[in-house]
């Protein structure tokens, strides 16, 4: 298995074509930001609550038998973990999932209700990809690394060439929930004249910060902490930046009060649960941070919510 | 205006035309329960947060000129409210709307916010129908009925035209929450072999009384408190029952408590928010009221929920 591979606008294209004989189109949903209709792509209704099921599956799918019979390492504090699970099981891989301990319950109970074995890691402190690296060596298992991956950034893609059809053209500008640059990078493949938005938490802004220098950033031990589990990449990858530099617009960061009011925005507007992580972009459309117009799409990631945490986000 | 004409099959499906002209379709989501793959139509993603958008528009545009100029009124929980007001403020038609003093908040402030004028009665105790009748007699206003109106059962039954395209197939069977009927008896009228289940509060099953008896049946002063509050009809109208009697399967009726655990459940599974009365007929599904397999399709109607209140039953 190699990762050297520059994913391509037409492997986009044909993840895209993949993932429509699998599974409905995500709703794509007119909805008013002061004044402007804008669309907002409602990822957190695929089965597994997020857009991973698109990179879990067209990765999965394109292994050789060899490596499927080898099964699956991945890396995930829970929805690239179910997307990959969700799709190993359809195919029959066995996957195992280094997760941090700290997990929303959610998400390790969905990712094992998948059938997935899962190895917890401590968050800070112990390296999880040298967990995963250990796991590799002992069981000659192939890496699905969350962002880092051809196959993977393609099939986040996906969801942008449904995009296009859902609007009918393509977007201006799309605005993405942002970590380690997988759907972002996606994106700027499905959309070649949309402007891109990585939006980011504040002091997680890893691929903000590498693009604003050209140079991948690592998250100091001092990052701050953040309700957005989702997007907390220790740094992004050279493939992502490579896809991203010169191509995306400069980072927008969100903090989390942003983001708790974009949850209790889209609760009353859209009717949609959307976990912390997943509300990013529409937090920044909500906050000002990028320019909206009526060919403006902004990505709703996730919705895998806890619940004590959301009914304390929306009722208190 | 005549109410008088009889909803037809084609009239369904030129509604359906008609809708899909200015809504992109709700998604279809598959979702497992009990092992089986069904089908979830998620209304609640419409932009007035319910089904009540169809009918509302294939009424109000089919109103003929003289109609338009003297307004429409409407009588309505809520939800019928703001599919009228909707409607009425893209066509450029005046929409006064009677609701109850205790309706939930969210669906006053999202009618007045769409530009209706809204004037309150109480529930129990005044006659809403009165209220409407005097305002109709002073105005010469066209009333758009909640479920008793050709055009609104025509409009509300698109909803299966769209999920007959999205599922490939005719339903086996569709499960609908049911206030007055209307979206039960449009949907019989677009899945003609379908089984057709109408799911009510317990104590508000006027449809499915009437349904047992042949007959119309009021519902008592000493009916039961639901959280349904958009199922809680005084009676269905012969208009309703016509197409129902000898097509729908018997009523289902759920309890408050059935109703929550489904609004638990769609929070953790699906990812939406759902409002009492639009969970009803997931309620049943996942109670075992009615039998299910990979062609049932099971209405989720509304969404507008209180946020305290599903803050409460998901966190609680």
């Amino acid at each position: 298995m190699t990762d050297l591979r520059t994913p391509t606008r037409q492997g986009v294209i044909a993840a895209a074509k993949s993932i429509a004989a699998i599974l409905p189109p995500t709703p794509l949903l007119p909805v008013e930001i002061d004044g402007v209709t804008v669309h907002v792509k409602a990822e957190n209704l695929q089965p597994v609550g997020a857009f991973k099921i698109r990179g879990g599956w067209w990765r999965l799918s394109n292994l050789n038998e060899a490596d499927r019979a080898a099964g699956v390492v991945a890396v995930s504090s829970g929805n690239h973990a179910q997307g990959v699970a969700w799709a190993a099981r359809r195919l029959g891989i066995n996957a195992t999932i280094v997760m941090p301990r700290d997990a929303p319950q959610v998400k390790l109970d969905n990712t094992r209700a998948l059938g997935a074995e899962i190895i917890l890691y401590d968050r800070p402190g112990e390296d999880r990809d040298a967990v995963a690296a250990k796991l590799i060596t002992e069981s000659g298992a192939a890496l699905v690394h969350a962002f880092g991956d051809p196959w993977v950034i393609e099939g986040q893609g996906s969801a942008g060439i449904e995009a296009v059809a859902q609007l009918g053209r393509e977007p201006s500008r799309i605005l993405a929930c942002c970590g380690g640059g997988g759907l972002a990078a996606g994106l700027s493949l499905a959309c070649p004249n949309a402007a891109i938005h990585a939006v980011e938490p504040v002091g997680w802004d890893m691929v903000g910060q590498a693009l604003a220098t050209g140079d991948i950033v690592n998250a100091g031990d001092d990052a701050p902490a953040t309700i957005c589990d989702a997007l907390q990449p220790t740094a992004t990858k050279p493939i992502n930046l490579g896809i991203l530099s010169g191509r995306a617009e400069p980072g927008i960061a969100v903090c989390d009060d942003e983001v708790r009011h974009a949850q209790r925005w889209a609760f009353a507007n859209l009717r949609l649960v959307i976990e912390p992580g997943g509300a990013a972009a529409l937090a920044a459309a909500l906050a000002g941070k990028a320019p909206l117009d009526d060919s403006t799409v902004i990505m709703v990631t996730g919705g895998n919510a806890d619940p004590a945490a959301f009914a304390k986000t929306i009722g208190g």
